[in-house]
Order: structure tokens, then C-alpha cells, then sequence
């Protein structure tokens, strides 16, 4: 017997809300049956794309309709937390656009609410549904690695300088939802600098690096300012390290059997400059299937089994926390922050 | 009528020395009359190359010798310091090894030694002599870039773990080298962090970022354990952006048309996201002639007119200091450091 | 007084129609009326995206439609000549997908009853509607290049072997699109070459020369089995070089000040041999609009000012004239064939 | 007890003499005695390099020499044969530069000459000993790429136009190096197409597709008229393919564990023809010495043994036959040539 959809309500059609409304009305776990904004011309739109659904501005509509088992929020981030909120308290499965919402303090009441209620709370991290960085984790869990030494990512391009946020909030919230997933850890405290580029502006170049209770560390670098394009991680472990460069169209992930030892001798040493590589490079098969897709049915196996998804309001929450220190952080021109104290 | 030659004594000849000795040998400007080292294996190598040169352990002969004007040290950075004054003290024009010593106050005694003799005092900072890096400081210096805002170099492999100095002291050094020859600027404060790979030893992988005394600021990001190379960096202005990335094998240096404005509406915005590029890119041809070469008659020339090397002493103490307040802000964890305090 | 749009119907909804239908549907040039197909599954996908577009099996109805202005034929190849005959002959404008037909006595056919019944005759070579294509264009018509020499294009991936023709067909079509497009030559005759890689297929590696009146030649190189993606266009001229490689993702298409003289003596050519190039690089910015748009609103232009398109029936039945004797050269392992024995 | 070295004359001073005479000083297998060129700056320069050596302009005077076992010929090819030719009947081992002379029947001559003595005849094909290339072959010959089917290979750049000889004999003399060591194949007839950039001057980029008794085929696409250069070749078997890229600094061969299968079904056909891989792809660690040093112990381990060296006269002789039909099937714009009537 086929499972019944879940009803579904989409609450924001602005930049990324259509491919979430493309993705649930391609799914059968979901029956989307309501899609809000506030603007007329967005409402139009969706309504031309999905005459089936109900389209409209009533946000509070679509979330109280008792056919809704699961919202979808994708607003701006500042209106996040109070339409979590509302769907939380009305009993709610809900999926936020990441970042969760723009301070720890209101992330950590979406987590407590949702469990309070019983309800999935799941952020929109897509990367951790990408083959890549799944394969990156598994790589980690199944121990080829060896131990964990350091993660270090850039995310730099031309990019739009953007009114509201810095670049923290637009680009590194993905490479701590890919460290977070892969790794499993969390970090300590955060030393962050950068810079705007046009004056009275929020940052847009800027780097940080996170401390974890041992000596593994990670750096990100972001930018809106490099003409070049640059997607790449690089995973260090005693073993192996991989670099995942997601620009790459078939070989994103490359594990490459390579380690540095100490030389003993002067001899030693200059014959192993001559060489950078130690072993064999693999690149192995990806998965292919699109995040999104991914994502949406694994969201629907949670709510159904009641099970916590890959990121989890509890990640959301972390990454929000560490995006909020290094603010901090970056004021105090690399001052570390304790991530306690956020 | 031909000028003469200036009598040069070379004192180490371990990685760098040849390359020293095989440049001075070949050059007009100089005769190579000494070479010294310690080590009897590699006295008999300098021998069987050069077998009409001086060659023996005893540096303190050579330096002493009258027909020698200009000394070349190429030791350990820990007997700079020594070799240098007495090369200085002997009224020799003396040309170090990167880095010029291993701390500040070493190295500001050296320049003021330098000074108070009459001497030239220069570093063998190779970078600031290759064509890319020329080209970079004329399209600051004609004003192509507009402003300058921010400077961004990474410089990884897989390397060494060099048993006595971090990964700073061995790649960022040359980051600095070109940061100061293209910006002619010094900063004013420094926020590192890093970490070592392997217990026990110095970081193989840190970052840095540089404050001034405007909003331009520079980050550098060096690593001995990245098993893909890397040798890139950007500078962006107000008006154009340059890539200079040394690994290309003939457009190392890439100059784009482009710049990014505060969106005004979020018609613009969208629209702006859609397009990388706001203009061409042109990869200007490059002076190919070997940066050594360069170098070692760009010092004759110094010595003989009595001018300020292109990385001259000052120079090379400046990226001392910066390299000793990092080590310092990285022990605290990116805290950062006013360079006056060194 | 806005123009009436021009009614449409779209003959084939399988892998390349859909592409087709979207562009109609958002043109305002058009107004999409029909779609067509034999699968009741295809016409079924049809109807579930334009609920309002009358959906069927019938060609000849939606063909016969008064309000129909031009016919777009999406079909298998093999069809093409019947169905385009056919909407020549009911006074419509038609615009046919690549390869024409699959043979040059139909294709002079259809040019022939296009020019009798006064209808314009267009064939779907998209890549001649891409920025990239068209800034080809416009350096050899302002004689940036100097005389042209040669041209050379790579196509090859990881393909499919397809049961029904060969790589000449499926990929070279595209890369002779763009050479007669940006070079406004006719070849003379065709030298060619090639592999099936399992008993019993087509060929799936093939190699074709095309020879010309002067001493121009062109060469194309298509695979569907080569595991790196390659997509790469090199047009020589004597004063400049020009490589476009469609891979890229903001700098297809790079300008080369560079060209090779005979050297003098053999001390000239020593040095000549050391340096690759001889001036800057420049990669001038692009129309990034998509190509299909661009081609439906050029053809609406074509239909209502009753001019030629772009890549005309002339034009496409010259393509296919060309594949006709690369197959018959193949067959002769490289002989050459004089395209007016085609 | 060591082995004595064989005594070694060397027979040209010019482009390439001096990395034979360096490699043939640093080697324990022989003793460079003699180093001979016409021109009496060459001579100067190699006296000024190796002091011990005899250098002079009498070739006969060093052939003679009763301690010479041993003859290198690195003269321009015109006197390939007159040189080897009198090596040899002094009986005499020779190693000559590629291409071993110019036409096929000279070739011949050599190999039955050195037969009918009794002495070792070598080619200076040096890719034959890259790690690289040694990896093709070992692939190959384990079965890995299962049955090979075809192999393509470009090797372009700004080079220099030569006044004696085409892009062929140049360049391409290398591709058929690597083809025939690695597949162990003879072809049986060629197609070959080219143009000339200037006029009255050889073919400048030139093309070849060489024909074999099954349907294996190979193409070599060489130019000195690319400003992007390219080394590259791909090997495709039933079961893998391989990429060889010289210009990658470490991974330079990389197996790709992907075929492509004939689709039975069009529902088939659309799946697969959006994965491009379809498995894992490993880059072999490979050996990293220089070729030049491991053909020089080779050539004495053959001399030695009286075996026949990876890069013997026949394979040499095979080559200049296929570049000599390559040149007349040119001639006749594609026209296939056996090479049985060369």
C-alpha cells in the first residue's frame, strides 16, 4: 500500500523558495499545497508555475492548515525565527533556509521548541546531501584518513556585496555545515579577521579559523572579491588527505595516499623535497543524484520515522553560534572568541 | 672601457648556494674568487664545479680576503646574524639569505650595522626580481587597480617538515617579500593561527592576516601539507583585480576588469548574481629572464651607484618583525600583535 | 502598437524539444499553440506542463493550422525532410533541428522549396547564437586575426554510442556550425577518418580535415569515448591566435597577440624556441544570454523582416553535404572527396 | 668487483649533445672520452664544461679511438646515417638522436648494418623512458585496459617553424615513440593531412591516423602554431581508458575505469547519457627519474648483455617509415599509403 504524501506548505518564493517548490512538487512524499510571499508579483509567479496550489500572502493560513504536516521556510533570514516559531507551535514538522536564523540565542529556542513539541526541525545545509561530502564523511567514519588534522576551505568569487550580512552568513555557513557533517566535532573557540571592500559596508573577504578540544583546527576562507572561482576543501588526516573541489565536473573528491613525515637526516631530507607525492591518487565514483531531491525524501523518512536528519536543528544552531563568534571575532581583529560565551 | 669585475666570496653552499655560485659564475659583474662551507663533501662539490675558485671551510679567510667587495651568505639563518657583521664589520657589501635573521632585533642591528658602514645590505628575496612580481608593483605604481583593498596569497604543497622553523619562516616569507615590493606598505598588526600536523613539531600549516594603518589588510595562507600545489595570489583594487598565479606556465599574471558595486535595488541584485565578469581580462606579456640573474646584477648595480636594492636590508628586517609577531599571535591563538612591540 | 506574436508548432517533444517548447512558451515573439509527438507518454509530460498548449499525436493537424506561422521540427532525423517538406508546402516558416536531413539531396530539397514558397528555412545550430561564437565572428570580420590559417576543434567526452549514426553526426555537426558561421568559407573537399569502438557500430571516434580554395584548412576531432571532456576551438590567424574553450565558465574565448615567424639564423631560433609567447593575452567579455533565446527571437526577426537567418537552410544543407563525404572518406580510410561530387 | 666503464664518444655539441654529455659524465657506466662538433664555438663551450674530456671537430679521430665502445650521435639528422654508418663498421655500439635518419631506407640500412656486426643500435626515443610512459606500457601489458582500441595524442605549442623539416618529424616522431613501445603494434597504412602557417615552408600542424591489421587505430594531432600547449595522449581499451598528460606536474597518467556500453533501450540511452563516469579513477604513483639517466644505464646494460634496447633501430627505422608515408599521404591531401610500399 502507498504511503500517504505529507501536505506541505512553502512560506517565502523569493531566491532559492522555487527550487524547493520544484523539488516537493516532483516528490511523492509531499503534497505541496500552499505557497505564501508577500509580494504580489512573487505570488503571480508561483501561481503560474503551480496552478493547483494555493498560492497567497497569509503565511499564518498556510501554516494553520491542518492538511500542512511540514513548512518550508524560505524567507529572509531575519523573519526565520518567528515563523519557525509559529510553525513549531502548531505542531509543525519545519524546514528552515540556513543560516537557522541570525543569533544563537533565538537558534537555541527554535531546538528546545522543537523538541518540546516533538517536531523534526531540519536547516537547509544542501551541501550535506551532496555524493561529495557524503563521500567525504564516509571517508572519515570508515577510518581511511586515520586521524583528523585539519580542514580548510575556501569559497571565493565575484559575488554580490550584500546589503544585510557580511560574508561570513553567505558563504562560510556552508563550509561549517560540510565540516560539521564530515567531522562530526565542534569547535571551541574562533579567531576571525577581514575586510569590506567599499566603505560602510559588511565584510566581504574574510577568513577564520576554529579550535577544537584537540589539535585538529580548521580554516575558511570566503570572499565576494576574487575574480577567480574557488570551491575547494582540503581534509587532512595522519593517513590520507582529500581535497574536494566541487568546480570539478566528474572528479570532485581526490583521496590521495600522502603523508609527511619528519626527516631524520639532512639527507633524507632533500630527497624527499624532490618528490610531493608518496602513493597513488583515487577519485572515486559519486553519488549524482541532486541535494535537493536527496534532501526532501530524506526529510520525509525523519518526520515519518521520527529520526533526527543529517542537519538537524542542533547543527543549525552550532553553526549559527560560530558564525556569531567570529563577528565577534573579526571586531576584535582576530581576537579568539570562546564559543561558551556566545 | 669595460668596467671590472667585483670580487665575491660565497659562504655556505648547501640547498641555495649553487644556484648562488652557478648565477655569480656566469655574470659579468662578478668574480667568484671564495667559496666556503663547513661540510668537507660539500667543499669537494663546489670544487669539482668551480675548480679554478677558492673553495675551503674557512669563511672567515674569505671574507677577510681584499679582492673580495661583496659577500654572499647562503648558511643556516641561525649564523646570518654573525656571518653578516663580520662581512659588514670587514666594509663588505653583503647579500643574505632569506630570511635575513631569525628576529628582529637581529636583523634591525644588521641594517643600522650596514648603515653606519656604507655598505649595501640585501636579501635574497627572489620574488621581488621575477617579471610576474615586477608586473604586479607597475600596475600599482601606474594606478591601474585604483585603490588597493586587500591582498591574498596561498602558497601550499606537500613539503618538508623542516625540523627547526614553522612553515611561516620557510613559504610565507616569500608572500611577504612580494606583499611589501607590490604595496610598499608596512603593517601594523598581525593575527596567526596555525598548527602542527605532527607532535612535537612547528606549524606545517598557518595563516596570517596583516592590518595597516587604513582598511587594507592582507592575509597569507601557507602549508607544507596540501597534496595539491598551490602558488596564488590576488590583489584587488578599487578598479581591477590581479591573480598572479606562479604555477601557470606563461600567464602568470591576470588582470580583470572588474569590480563589485553595493547593489541599489534587488532587481539589480539578482541580475548582478547572474554575471562573474564585468569586463576582459588581459594577461600581460612578462619579462621571462631568470629572477637570480636579475638579481645578482641589479646588486652590482647597487653597489656600484651606491642605491637601495630592491629588497634591501629594511625590507628584510620589516618581514623579520612581521614573521616574529605571527609566531607570537599564533601561540595565542590569532590574538593579535602590534608590530611595534617586536 | 506591440507586434502580434506568431503562432508556433512543435513537432517532437523527446530530448531536445522541451528546450524548444520553454524558450517558445516565455518568448513574446511567439505564441506556442501546439506540441506534437508520437508517445503518448511525451505528449502526456507535454500536456502537464502547458495545460494550455493543444497536446497530440497529430502533425499534419497541428501543421495545417491557420493560426500557425512556423513549424519547429524536433524530431528524429530521419523525419525531418518529410515534416519540414510538409510545412514548406501549407506556406509555413520552419525552423529545423541539426542535422538538417541525413543527406545533402534532401537538404538541397527543402532549401530549394523554402526559397520557391518564399518561407524562411532555419536549422537549429544553437552554438552559432552563443556569445562566445559571435565575438569568433566579430574578430575575424574586423581582421583582428589577420588572414586565417587554420582552425582546429576538439569535441570529446564520455558519450553514448548511438545506434543510429555516427560521431561526425552527432558532434562535428557543431563544430562545422561554427567554422562555417565564423569563417564564412565553403569547403572544397573532406579527408576523414575513424573508429567504432564496438563490432558492428558506428563510429565513435572520428577525425575529419576540410581543404579549401586557398591554404586554409580546418580540422574537427569528436569522441564519444575519451573519459576527459574536451571542448575546445582553436582558430590561427597570421597576426593573432584564438582559443575558445566552451569549458570555461567566464573565459571562453581568449585572444592570443602571437605568431610564429621563420627564423633568420640558428642563433634566433635558439632563442625564439625558449619563449612561448610573444604579447599580452586578452579574454574579452561575452553576451551571456542563452543561446536558444537569442536564436528564437532572430528567427522571429528573420520571419517578420523576411530575411536570412543565421544558420540558414543554405547553410545546414552545406553541413550536411560535408558529413555526407566525411562518411564516404572514412569508408576510404582518409581518401579525400570533392564535396561537389556530393 | 666493479665493472669497467665503456668508453664514450659523443658526436654533436648543439641543441641536445649537452644533456647526453651531462648525463654521460654523471654516469658510472661510462667514461665520456670524446666530444666532437663542427663548430669551433661548440668545441670551446664544451671543453670550458667537461676539461677532461678530449673536445674537438674530428668525429673520425673519436670513432677510431681504440677505447671507444661506444658512439653517440647528436648531429642534425642529415648525417644521421653517414656518422652511424661509420660507427658502426668500426664496430662500434651507437645510440642516435631521433628520428634516426630521414627516410626509411637509410633506417634499414642502419639495422641491417648493426645486425651484420654485431653491435647494439639504439634510438634516443627518451619518452620511452619516463616513468610515465613505462606505466602505459605495463598497463598494457597486464591486461588492465582489456583490448585496446584506439590512441590519440596531441602535442602542440608556439614552437619554432623549422627550415629543414615538418611538424612531423619534430614532434610527432615522439607520439609514435610512445604508440609503439606501449602497444607493441606496426601499422600498416596511414592518412595524414597538414597545413603550412607561411608560405614555402613545411607543414606546420599536421594530423595522422595510422591504420592496423585489426581495427586498433591511432591519431596523432601535432602543431608548433597552438599558444595554448598541449600534451596529451589517451589510450582507450574494451575495459579502461587512460590519460597521459605531460603537463601535469605529478599525476600525469590517470586510469579511468569507464567504457561505454551500446544502450539497448532509448529509456536506457537518456540515463546514461547523463553520468560521464561510470567508476573509480586512480592516478598511479610513477617512477620520477630522469628519463635521459635511465636510458644511459639501460644502453649499457644492453651493451652488456647484447640485448636489444626498449628503443631499438628496428622500432627507430619502423617510426622514419611511418613519418616518411605520413608525408606523402600529406602530399595527397589524405590518401592512405601502405607501409609496405615505403
Amino acid at each position: 500500500m502507498a504511503r500517504q504524501a505529507l501536505g506541505a506548505a512553502l512560506v517565502g518564493f523569493g531566491y532559492w523558495g522555487p527550487n524547493l517548490a520544484r523539488n516537493l512538487s516532483a516528490s511523492a512524499d509531499f503534497d505541496l499545497l500552499h505557497i505564501c510571499d508577500l509580494s504580489p508579483g512573487r505570488v503571480a509567479a508561483a501561481r503560474g508555475l503551480y496552478p493547483a496550489v494555493d498560492c497567497g500572502s497569509d503565511a499564518s493560513h498556510a501554516i494553520g492548515d491542518d492538511a500542512v504536516d511540514a513548512v518550508f521556510v524560505a524567507t529572509p533570514a531575519v523573519v526565520h525565527h518567528r515563523l519557525a516559531v509559529q510553525a513549531i507551535e502548531a505542531g509543525k514538522h519545519v524546514l528552515v533556509e540556513k543560516p537557522l536564523t541570525l543569533d544563537a540565542a533565538t537558534s537555541d529556542d527554535l531546538v528546545a521548541r522543537a523538541a518540546g513539541r516533538g517536531v523534526v526541525l531540519a536547516v537547509d545545509h544542501t551541501f550535506v546531501y551532496t555524493g561529495a561530502v557524503q563521500k567525504l564523511r564516509d571517508l572519515v567514519n570508515e577510518g581511511d584518513l586515520g586521524d583528523l588534522r585539519s580542514f580548510d576551505s575556501m569559497r571565493v568569487n565575484l559575488g554580490i556585496v550584500q546589503p544585510d550580512v557580511d560574508v561570513f552568513w553567505d558563504l562560510a555557513v556552508h563550509d561549517l555545515s560540510i565540516l560539521q557533517y564530515v567531522t562530526d566535532r565542534t569547535p571551541v573557540s574562533v579567531s576571525a579577521t577581514g575586510m569590506a571592500h567599499a566603505p560602510s559596508t559588511h565584510a566581504s573577504t574574510a577568513y577564520m579559523t576554529l579550535f577544537y578540544e584537540d589539535d585538529f583546527i580548521a580554516h575558511v576562507d570566503v570572499s565576494w572579491m576574487s575574480p577567480v572561482k574557488v570551491r575547494r576543501t582540503l581534509l587532512a588526516g595522519t593517513r590520507r588527505m582529500v581535497v574536494y573541489d566541487d568546480l570539478e565536473p566528474s572528479e570532485k573528491v581526490k583521496v590521495y595516499d600522502a603523508g609527511v613525515d619528519s626527516p631524520e637526516t639532512s639527507e633524507e631530507r632533500h630527497s624527499t623535497m624532490v618528490s610531493y607525492r608518496t602513493g597513488d591518487m583515487i577519485a572515486p565514483k559519486l553519488d549524482s543524484n541532486e541535494a535537493l531531491s536527496t534532501e526532501i525524501a530524506h526529510l520525509a523518512e525523519c518526520i515519518r520515522g521520527n529520526s533526527v536528519p543529517r542537519a538537524s536543528g542542533a547543527m543549525g544552531a552550532s553553526i549559527v553560534r560560530t558564525l556569531e563568534a567570529a563577528t565577534v571575532s573579526m571586531a576584535r581583529r582576530g581576537a579568539p572568541v570562546d564559543l561558551k560565551a556566545i
